[in-house]
């Protein structure tokens, strides 16, 4: 009999979070919802920091709602979400009892499976919201961000693994956010945690395809025992999104591991998810190929996009390659973090002020509190002279407990703001969202009356932006995909012209 | 000590024709010539019978000069080419000394390796070709056509592959062209292969990428003892192409395995042929992601696209569903050929006319012939009813001898008729090229004198074509990418505007 390999399906989290700036709206997720519940996934992952920020930054949606409605369309399928560990889906500390207060309300609302994860994998960071999931009696994920650094063994990630199941987590999940994870690796990681925790330890591997080399390192991973593995439906799949679900189905024929979804279903799903993603071009990844530069540089590919557009915006945009070379200095002098949400984007800004501005002429503050602590311990010792400059900028003092010791209550007062919003039902739903994302959720209560905003488009309607020619205004006549008409603003001697340009 | 593992790059042969109609000019590939050269490779893939005809049907080339020129070029790097066997690079049977003039000529101008194939994978149709790169002392590569169908199993192939040594073979590919290949039987094959004809025998690999499941298949390979896969530079990678070369390079870290490749080298010929591709745009296939259900149609994706287009010119573009329902049947009453060129085209064409026009009510004569044993024997018995209709159909009587044996010798007629070619130089070569594609070389000869065309245009300068939106006319300032100005040639009131509009 072969083994059973379990799938997480990433669809409604990652795979748009990765492909398509996390712009996919519930509307497009409904008709989905029968077919993913039946295709025998072992979870189905619909819920994390980005999807939650997107719903009320951009789609007026209320993402306890939308958990909701994943419950009730999806009864038989595990819901599985993305947390942030002390974090939660913001991007700083939270008290406990927050902590607390989020996990309970997301399972309350339908959540199941919470893959909980640290950006430093500091375990004092996953200790509270650890706790608080095996309260709620769901299944509580303890992850191990892995990362490529001279300090990095897998004798770290296999300890990590350790800790992580004595906090009484149900599984490990090995989570390799920029496809840096290769064959070999994901196979002695994989065999360490089985050898030194348990074979009977479920241990789930989350890839990404960037690098073109994780759909080798899934089958090495499941080789060395791993029992899930996470892919996204093919039509939302590769570049900087994930291994293809149908693919890993296909590829374990005749080995000694299968699995128990439908492939009649996964045909239907890609068919389906095939008439969706063109509906969201311009929020589409440009990338499609592989890169594997990132083995060198070990510069995440989001993290990449974000240093380019903040040099563009400083007019820099030439000074990316000295950039590039101050990337792993400052990972060093911050003591070698993984590179992940938000360490990545503290780095990779500090390195683009080091350029701009000289190294560390200016830290920003996320870079000092880094550097002094406030994130977490790192795996090697932080620079002494750049704690220094961080201590006499910010007048704070570096500390070694874990930062969350220092935080005061704060339900009262994040209650308090929240009930002071207009448009705020007075949940502790409403609060915790207007806690993870103050400025956003003020906005999102007054609108919310006015209901989803789906961003996608007919894909007919909207032509691609053509590279160098200027974007045009497009008008929709409504009478269907080639009737289009493109309106231009156009200068002719000083005076501005709309030219409407209809196809012949 | 880790296993050296060589690489065959397939960039000037088998990645452009797979990705974008084998269009790549000559002028194009100069530039990346010394850094193939060094970047140590097992070899690199220039020739064969679609960059042959691609070089006289669109792009002006003597297919014979880029062979010369790819030699001075690459001194250091084994020429490698995709022979049809007894087709050579045309679609039907040569008379066997045409066969071993073709292979001389070949080898005179600088061909190191011969991978030779049969699309019936029948062995007499190899022979000749076989025996001829042998007496020029040149690599020769025996090729089994991988393919799947209810009578194929390893030991089918293995068993081929003793039949391919016993001819005295240099080396043995393992050609999956529809990406069907999955890693279990990848690791099957290699092995049977290794332990019947012996662990010293070279067996090499070629895989698309089509399915996304090969990459495994190549470590399974490599596992079982592969000695060399084929891959691609990545910007010309994925897709119906093949697996990226530096995505390969990097998967074997840390294993027992690896390579001699210069991985800077790699960097240098990515970034290169990045700034190609997109100048070839209207001709790169669309298909960027995975497709999986090829595994149960066992249909290839240019197979596909080919029977859609002649469906479309039918008017009957509504129809492929029952033609895909039709192939599998056609292909079993031909006693399951492996679907490669030719056997693909025919099949797939007969399965057109079947549900245009009657379940076999007209034969094509490729499919007669195919039915008849004018291409070679197939594994499984072929529908007597169906070989019936096609002796009634063309007179011709079924024969099971090798195919090639009823030709009679051919040289001086195919030589009289190129020479009575103008612009024919008189060469073997010239000969040659007219005996593989009579009508396209007679025009060709005519044009020759004018030189190379190539059909790659600068990105900037002709937009992609949009959906639904006018094709400008585009004038290039010649000032460099970002300084595109397009005019346009707008009706205002009746009268036609030029409108220049340039990037602000």
């Amino acid at each position: 009999m072969p083994k059973l390999i379990d799938i997480t399906e990433l669809i409604l989290r990652d795979a748009h979070q990765s492909l398509m700036a996390t712009r996919m709206a519930m509307e497009d997720m409904i008709p989905a919802c029968a077919d993913l519940d039946q295709a025998g996934f072992w979870s189905v992952e619909c819920w994390g920091g980005a999807t939650f920020d997107s719903c009320i930054r951009f789609l007026n949606e209320d993402p306890w709602e939308r958990l909701r409605t994943f419950r009730k369309l999806m009864p038989n399928t595990k819901l599985q979400m993305l947390l942030r560990g002390q974090n939660l889906l913001g991007y700083r500390h939270y008290e406990d009892t927050v902590v607390d207060r989020f996990v309970e309300k997301a399972a309350e609302n339908g959540m199941d499976v919470f893959r909980v994860f640290d950006a430093l994998n500091d375990i004092r960071n996953l200790r509270r919201s650890i706790a608080a999931v095996r309260r709620t009696g769901k299944h509580t994920q303890g992850t191990i961000c892995y990362t490529v650094s001279p300090l990095h063994t897998t004798g770290d990630f296999v300890e990590m693994a350790e800790k992580l199941m004595d906090l009484g987590c149900d599984s490990i999940c090995i989570k390799d956010m920029a496809a840096l994870l290769k064959p070999q690796a994901a196979h002695d990681i994989v065999k360490g945690i089985k050898e030194s925790c348990g074979q009977d330890v479920r241990v789930h591997v989350h890839v990404h395809a960037t690098t073109g080399v994780t759909m080798v390192s899934l089958m090495k991973a499941i080789e060395a025992g791993a029992d899930c593995v996470d892919t996204a439906i093919s039509s939302l799949s590769l570049g900087p999104g994930h291994n293809p679900t149908e693919s890993l189905v296909e590829m374990l024929e005749g080995t000694g591991y299968t699995t128990r979804v439908d492939k009649a279903k996964l045909v239907k799903l890609k068919r389906y998810f095939n008439t969706i993603r063109p509906r969201y071009q311009e929020f589409l990844s440009n990338i499609t190929g592989v890169e594997t530069e990132i083995f060198d540089s070990q510069i995440p590919g989001g993290m990449l996009s974000n240093m380019e557009s903040q040099l563009k915006q400083q007019k820099a945009g030439d000074r990316m390659e000295e950039v590039l070379l101050e990337v792993p200095k400052v990972r060093a002098d911050a003591g070698f973090p993984p590179l992940v949400t938000p360490s990545s984007q503290i780095v990779g800004t500090q390195a683009v002020f080091n350029v701009m501005m000289g190294r560390y002429k200016v830290l920003t503050g996320e870079f000092a509190d880094l550097m002094l602590g406030y994130y977490g311990e790192t795996i090697g010792p932080r620079n002494p002279q750049v704690i220094e400059l961080a201590a006499k900028q910010t007048g704070k003092s570096p500390i070694r407990d874990r930062p969350a010791d220092y935080l005061k209550p704060e339900w009262q007062e994040l209650r308090s703001t929240a009930l002071a919003l207009k448009g705020c039902n007075g949940s502790d739903e409403d609060v915790l969202t207007s806690a993870m994302f103050p400025q956003v959720a003020a906005k999102f209560f007054l609108t919310r009356e006015q209901g989803p905003k789906n961003l996608g488009k007919d894909p007919h309607a909207a032509p691609a932006p053509v590279a160098a020619a200027p974007a045009p205004a497009v008008a929709d006549t409504g009478k269907g995909p080639v009737r289009t008409t493109i309106i231009y603003d156009i200068k002719l001697n000083g005076n501005t012209h709309q030219v409407t340009v209809s196809p012949a």
